[in-house]
C-alpha cells in the first residue's frame, strides 16, 4: 500500500496486540477493511501527522487521513512528552481513522510510569436514552495504570452494554440477545441480535433509563466531545463509518474521526515507588475479596486479556477460516505470498 | 462551629447549589451529619489547606480535615489556575471529608471557558462485580462543558446502577427496587431496597456481569485510584464513613477521603468561540432527535437539574418537615435562632 515500514509496524504491533489479548474483532480481522478504506481513497498510507495548536501540556493532532493504528501512537507519545516536561499531556486527535483497540495507545504510558488514556468516537450504532436514533458510537474508554509487584489495572471498554463483537459472536450462534443489549427501530426493546440490519440501534452502559442508560448515554457524548469537538473531527450521527461500502454522511463539520489521549506521570502526584506500593494493597485487596456463590474470584481489570495473551503467546493465534479466507484474497491481489 | 465566614460562605453554596438542582440527598439535609463529623473531631472548622506537591499541571493538596464542601473549591481553583499556565489543571486530594456534589466544584470552570472535571471516593456501600464484599463507594464523576448560545453540558452522576437517594426514596414508600440495583449479604440479586442494612450492597452500573456491571466496577475503581491512591488518601474498603456514629475502619493505608478534579482550558485545543459553535450545534443535534414512543425528547446531560434550579428559584425549596425538625434541633443545640 506504500506505507513506510516504520508505520506498517506500528499498525501490526496494534492489530496482534488485539488479537494476543482476545480482542479478535480488532485485530488482523480488520485488515481487508482498512484495505477498502485505502482503497476508497478514505485512508493515507503516508500520512505527515502533526501539531496543529499546542500548549505546554495540550496538543491537538491532525492525523492527515492515516490509519489510527498509526496516528494514535504518534499522539499518545505526544501526551507522554508533554507529561515528562509538565507533569501530564493532553492531546485530541481530528483527521483519523479506526485506531484498533483503545488499550494498545494507553499502555504505552506504563514504561514510563504514568497513567495512560485512550479514547474515540466512531460511527453512530448507538441510541441515546429515549432516542430512536442512533447518534453515538460505541465510543471506547482505556484507563491504564501501573502497579509494582502486580501487573498492571487495564481497564478498556465500550460504553455501551455490550461490545459489537459481542452481539457478533450470537448472530453466529442464531441466538437472541439479553434484554438492555439492543432496541429496534422505533426505539423499542429488543432481544434480536440482527437489529442493527434493520435500523435499531445499540443501547448505551446501563440499557435502560431505569438502569442507568443515561449514564452510559453521558460516557459516550464525554469521549464524543472530547476526541471531536474539541480537535474539529466530525461527531455525533456524521461520523464516518468503517465499512468502506457505507456512504459518507452529508455535511459532516469536521474532518475525519477523532481520539483524546492522556499520559499522567505518577511521580507529578507522589513518587512513583509509594503510589505502586498502594497500588499493590488496592489490587490485592480487591483478588482477595469474598466472592459471591459460583464464582472464583474478583477480576482485576486487564486480568483476562493478559491470561489469554499469555496462551495465545505460547500456543498462536487461532483464526476463524473466513478471515484467513479473506486474507488469502487480499495476498493475491495485492500479489503477496499466501498463507 | 468556628469557621472563618468565607468558608461558611463558601460552604452553604455548595450546599445550596444541590438543594437548588433537585438533588436534595446532597443539600441543607446532610448538614446535620457535617455537625457530628465535627463533633467526633473528623472535620476541622478551619483547615489549612495545602499543595504538598506539584508540577505545572499537577498537585497534591492535602485538605487538612476540612469539610470537602471547602476542601474541594479551593483544589478545583489550583487545578483552574494551573489550567490558565499551561493548559490543563489536575490536583488529587487527600485528607478531606464529603464535598456535596460533584456538579457543584466541575462547573467553578465554565466561567474561565475551561472543561471542569470533578470526583471523588466515598465509603464502601458497592460489590464489584462478583463480590460480596462492599469494596467501593458510589465514587461519582462530573463532567462539565461550556457551550455558546446553548447551556453547558453537565454530567453528574455516581457510578453504580442507582444513586443512593433513589434507594431512600422507594424505602420511604416501602416499594421494591428494580432488578440489578442491589444484591443481599450472599452476593445473589435481590429486590429489597432495605439490603445495606442487612449486610448487602449497591451494585456498579450494569447490575450484571451479563450487562456490563464489570464497566461500572471499572468506572468506580478508577475515581478510587486517581482520588485516593494518587493523593494518599484512603482506598477502597478503608474510606471512613459518613455517619459519624459509624466507626473508623482499621489499618487504614491513608489520610481522610480523596478527590480528583481537572480543568481544561478550551483554547488551549482550539479557538473557545469555534469550539462553542459546534458544542451547540451537538446538543442541537441530539435535542432534536426523534424519540421513541412515549417520551418527549432527549436529555441533554445538565438539563433536568437547571430546570429544576430555575423553579426552585422562584418557588423555593420544600424541605422535608423531618429535615426541618433537624435542622431546628440543630439551632437549638448551637443557640441559634430556630426555622
Amino acid at each position: 500500500m506504500g506505507s513506510s515500514e516504520i508505520n506498517a509496524d506500528t499498525a501490526v504491533r496494534a492489530l496482534l496486540s488485539a488479537d494476543l489479548r482476545g480482542v479478535d474483532s480488532h485485530g488482523i480481522a480488520r485488515l481487508t477493511g482498512y484495505v477498502r478504506l485505502w482503497e476508497a481513497a478514505r485512508v493515507n498510507a503516508n500520512p505527515v501527522i502533526k501539531i496543529v495548536h499546542e500548549t505546554p501540556s495540550t496538543a491537538v493532532v491532525d492525523g492527515d487521513k492515516g490509519l489510527g493504528l498509526v496516528v494514535g501512537p504518534a499522539a499518545m507519545q505526544i501526551a507522554i512528552d508533554k507529561a515528562k516536561n509538565v507533569g501530564t499531556g493532553w492531546v485530541s486527535v481530528k483527521n483519523s481513522n479506526h485506531f484498533g483497540i483503545a488499550g494498545f495507545h494507553a499502555m504505552m504510558a506504563l514504561q514510563h510510569d504514568m497513567i495512560g488514556i485512550a479514547m474515540t468516537n466512531a460511527s453512530a450504532t448507538v441510541a441515546p436514552t429515549f432516542s430512536k436514533e442512533r447518534l453515538l458510537g460505541t465510543n471506547p474508554i482505556a484507563v491504564v495504570i501501573p502497579a509494582g509487584n502486580e501487573q498492571p489495572f487495564v481497564a478498556d471498554f465500550a460504553t455501551t452494554t455490550a461490545a459489537n463483537g459481542k452481539l457478533e459472536i450470537l448472530q453466529r450462534k442464531n441466538m437472541d440477545a439479553p434484554h438492555g443489549w439492543v432496541q429496534n427501530k422505533d426505539g423499542q426493546p429488543s432481544t434480536d441480535v440482527n437489529e442493527l440490519k434493520k435500523g435499531g440501534a445499540m443501547l448505551p452502559l446501563g440499557g435502560d433509563k431505569e438502569h442507568g442508560s443515561h449514564k452510559g448515554y453521558m460516557l459516550g457524548s464525554i469521549v464524543d466531545i472530547f476526541s471531536a469537538v474539541l480537535s474539529g473531527a466530525n461527531y455525533g450521527p456524521w461520523v464516518p463509518p468503517f465499512p468502506a461500502y457505507l456512504p459518507i454522511p452529508e455535511n459532516m463539520p469536521g474532518e475525519g474521526i477523532g481520539h483524546f489521549f492522556g499520559a499522567m506521570r505518577i511521580d507529578a502526584f507522589r513518587p512513583a515507588a509509594e503510589f505502586k506500593q498502594h497500588m499493590d494493597a488496592w489490587i490485592q485487596r480487591f483478588k482477595s475479596a469474598d466472592t459471591a456463590d459460583g464464582f472464583d474470584k474478583v477480576i482485576i481489570p486487564g486480568e483476562p486479556e493478559r491470561e489469554m495473551e499469555k496462551e495465545r503467546m505460547k500456543n498462536g493465534i487461532q483464526l476463524l477460516s473466513s478471515v484467513v479466507n479473506e486474507l488469502n484474497e487480499l495476498a493475491l491481489k495485492l500479489k503477496l505470498t499466501a498463507l
